[in-house]
């Protein structure tokens, strides 16, 4: 026994400070819980979006005002709130209903129903989003700054605030999972899962294409700044996000941007003749880096597919702007153009884009006027939670298929010469055919796109972002009471309850991405509720949609505006191209359209 | 003969000369408006809000869109137009009902219908102004650098085409009169005209120190530039334009502006404490100058004597949130109070300011809950016409009278002791007994402040600011027919049909401030109904009107809520003061008033 001791010893003492380490922790905890005065916000105790002031030390008051509810929590509905909550539909419901009855929807579409049922989603959808905007990574409570700096990202909910008892709030575990393990087990991909819903990679690129123009992190920075200013659709993808650069990229004649003619075919030109920052690797030559309005689209050629299609229709707008007006001068006609293509774009995104992402029957429609007798804010401030909520890389394939080569990324990345190798014509036609993946469901990101969930993860810790729970009653959804409710994978539910503790600490972006998808959908039911708001938010508060601004002369007359009105992504491209590929965001549907190559086809 | 002709000979010849100089001129510009194709934008053709755009070189379209017109020129009433036309009150009907009939106001004041009448003031006068902004200094038709470019100052009536035959279009004289001449002959006060609404020299000081937080024209820049950013209440004129400035100004203490004791009295920190830069004479001693939000504030004692009211109004409101708060750091506490310290400065401006200004009998009520169900844009873009016609000089009296003293400009400007010498009670005071000037009908301007009146027309040229007529029709009101029309003085209208040639060429600001006064009234009708929507368009669309920010919590509970809610100047003044003057924006109106010194006031 005597010579087992010095060896048991050791151990015992071991296990007896990690107890006594456990102990301690669990009294400093109780210390700070009882008589460090916990702010009492860190509960989360306003419910349906009740604001939370702390008073005092340890007291705290709920401001109810206009949520329709009352009590210390705002948690009693008043009358006309239960009858309206009584009356209305589930989310889950409304998705059905939307998505099925084909029947039904094609009667609806074509009538007066179709507008009125297109107005209810909009203001549905876009009252969710406070505006005026309110709060943002440095306040978590409403002051002229956070309103007037346009320089941060707005932020829906406000920060869990920096004096709380655990990362979360006061649930969860003491420490947060590592972003790694997060990314390695739940969202790695395995195999490839396509898009139940038939989404393309022409989609992908345009959702990349699209939104970088309103998101562009100023990650150097801490505190949740941007450099997109415009908040909106501005279409400074194309244009710069800047004056100088506009400048740099406009050829001043006739307004319109410059170019190269590569085989007879217009191509962004290179930096070589537009000396403009654009983001490739270091030893890239000048003379092959393609000069673009987003300095980071030479990264891939989806992007600078996208940007030179753009590029084309710029100069035809001006070309048929200037027939019109020949008086006009170089900036006017450049000016007006620029209108017209933000206004494309916008068409282009809700009656194709958000239609196909929809996976619903009723058809969407881009008409401003639906909302001229409505209460709704021509303005628009980007929200750090649309940005990570945006960040749906499960859309990239395992590797890309263009007329009949398979291009691994190693060959895709910074690649200028495959876009004026195949031509604009071969690439969307070879986009159009390859499926995306799935975003939600977990376990479809491809390895090397693992760190970019890294990062969101990462940057959402910084941020303080709330817990996805806090987010999903925000957006009037319940919050899910456990991990098995959240997801249907087992093993997924309980890795992410072993790693989080509880489901009110399961974090914000994780919660987007892993939360188990609707039926045959492309994710789950928070990115929807929540995602949406923001975007029709986004695309109908531009002021191109406005009163003011919705009339012929803002966009020189009934040919720009019918541009605009009568915008389609298959115009977009057959317009600007010598011959007319498959073009949708969705895989062929049918036989003819897999069978179909160059057909002469009608805008 | 022969001895009188070399005399005469050059007499004929100059005049044949002349006359032929004259023909020479007239075909000049008949081959100007034929074959050269003058801009058809020239002639305003298109009615009632109508937008003119130029077709192919000779050609233009009115844009009718949402005016209640149509036809070539957008003259022809829809049916609805032609009822609500039949239907709607003149102004000066709507005027005088509003300003007679104290009986009935007395008894429509205190009802629901007080209510309704105010919501329909706020909305007829806001919708006036155009949400989003439209047009600036540089762009005559809409587009996105205008929109988004927050350092013009908007305009409602574009520029002046560059390309007219004459400088205000088509009509009038080739040269606009000298300014100097304008301001010599029309605008020189020869004796002080008190205000026949009793306005006095503390309203003139409160509309200069409130106006200058949004008017700060970057007059080395042309081009229509400001720097004011906020467009709108910001409170920049107390807490500076940038946050570089906002720091300097802060004691980063319990959320509290800096300041300095002389005689146990708070006054603004002097620059050598304060190290930013304020507008004073080169060879000002540092000690002597106050630093203060606004770099322009130390020109008259009383700017600074607001700024030093409002400077200890923050740090009391200060005290109060820390009472309520203890947890709260100074940043929030600072936020907090400054959102207070907007709400008051609306309350203020609306039922205080603008109530005197109006003259109405109807009591303004500031109540942001009365637009929340109207279609309103929750933003503001200040304009160059709103900054023009607020050139409200003539309000200056000849001399200031302060506790017996009277003092001229000379001993007034750049004269900081004289607030520290009299203190706020007496300045307050005395500012409050003395009238101010009337505005409108001329001769009523200060000799020293003429070069403001010629610099607001020089500036006005440069910025080709449409004539007065088009702004008349802009904002539903007739245009002049004669000059006669417009002004009562028979000499002032032969003068100026000299000089302009024409009515329709007459300028905005000369218009506005020349115009007949309504009876008994501070200005003409033109001011008031041009320049009444833009102000609450400003003061309403501020975002603290907002659904999302109109509640307690935003202000830091029901006390920060109610300090604005029932905010008066006279509270301002008293809760931050030894004892309380006499204080209101209107001269004393009956013998108690007028006897009444240092009284133990009620607040």
């Amino acid at each position: 026994i005597a010579e087992l001791k010095p060896h048991f010893a050791p151990v015992i003492i071991t296990s007896l400070l990690s107890q006594f380490s456990h102990m301690l922790h669990c009294m400093v905890l109780k210390i700070t819980l009882s008589s460090i005065h916990i702010n009492p916000c860190c509960y989360y105790p306003c419910q349906n979006s009740g604001v939370c002031v702390r008073f005092g030390l340890e007291n705290y008051e709920c401001d109810c005002t206009r949520t329709g509810f009352y009590g210390e929590n705002c948690t009693v509905p008043e009358f006309w709130t239960w009858v309206h909550l009584m009356l209305k539909p589930s989310p889950s419901f409304s998705h059905y209903v939307l998505t099925h009855f084909q029947w039904f929807w094609a009667l609806v579409n074509n009538s007066f129903l179709g507008d009125i049922l297109m107005r209810l989603v909009l203001t549905v959808r876009s009252e969710l989003i406070p505006s005026p905007p309110t709060y943002n990574t440095k306040y978590g409570y409403l002051n002229w700054e956070s309103y007037h700096n346009i320089s941060y990202y707005t932020r829906i909910l406000p920060p869990i605030p920096e004096d709380c008892p655990l990362p979360m709030g006061t649930k969860g575990k003491p420490t947060l999972p590592d972003p790694n393990v997060l990314t390695e087990r739940f969202f790695k991909r395995k195999t490839f899962r396509p898009d139940p819903q038939g989404t393309n990679v022409m989609f992908a690129f345009m959702a990349q294409h699209f939104t970088h123009q309103f998101f562009k992190t100023r990650s150097h920075v801490r505190g949740g700044f941007t450099k997109a200013l415009g908040h909106g659709v501005d279409a400074s993808n194309i244009y710069g996000d800047n004056l100088e650069r506009q400048h740099l990229l406009r050829l001043h004649k006739d307004g319109k941007l410059k170019y190269q003619l590569v085989d007879d075919e217009v191509y962004p030109p290179t930096v070589s003749d537009v000396p403009v920052h654009m983001v490739y690797p270091e030893a890239f030559p000048p003379e092959q880096r393609l000069a673009i309005g987003h300095e980071f689209f030479g990264i891939l050629p989806g992007l600078t597919m996208y940007a030179t299609i753009w590029l084309r229709e710029h100069n035809r707008v001006c070309d048929i702007l200037k027939a019109e007006h020949p008086t006009w001068d170089d900036e006017q006609l450049f000016q007006t153009a620029r209108l017209i293509i933000i206004g494309e774009t916008v068409n282009i995104i809700i009656e194709e884009y958000v239609q196909q992402l929809s996976g619903y029957q009723m058809k969407l429609k881009f008409d401003p006027s639906l909302l001229f007798n409505a209460r709704f804010q021509y303005s628009n401030r980007i929200a750090l939670e649309f940005c990570h909520l945006y960040h749906w890389h499960p859309l990239m394939p395992d590797s890309f298929l263009i007329d009949g080569d398979e291009i691994p990324y190693s060959h895709f990345m910074y690649n200028t010469s495959l876009l004026m190798h195949y031509g604009v014509e071969k690439l969307v036609d070879a986009f159009s055919r390859q499926p995306a993946g799935q975003i939600g469901g977990g376990h479809n990101l491809h390895e090397v796109l693992l760190n970019v969930g890294e990062k969101v993860i990462i940057e959402s810790r910084a941020a303080r972002i709330q817990p996805f729970n806090e987010y999903r009653k925000k957006f009037n959804l319940k919050p899910y009471s456990s991990f098995s409710e959240f997801t249907d994978d087992p093993e997924m539910a309980r890795g992410l309850e072993e790693l989080y503790g509880d489901v009110d600490a399961l974090e914000f972006y994780p919660g987007l991405l892993l939360e188990k998808t609707r039926s045959k959908a492309i994710f789950g039911e928070s990115m929807v509720e929540i995602g949406a708001p923001f975007s029709l938010k986004g695309l109908m508060g531009n002021p191109i949609c406005s009163p003011a601004y919705w009339k012929p002369s803002t966009f020189g007359g009934e040919t720009g505006f019918n541009i605009i009105k009568t915008a389609t992504l298959k115009k977009l491209v057959c317009l600007n191209t010598k011959w007319c590929p498959y073009v949708d965001f969705h895989v062929p549907r049918n036989e003819e359209e897999v069978r179909q190559r160059n057909p002469p086809t009608e805008l």
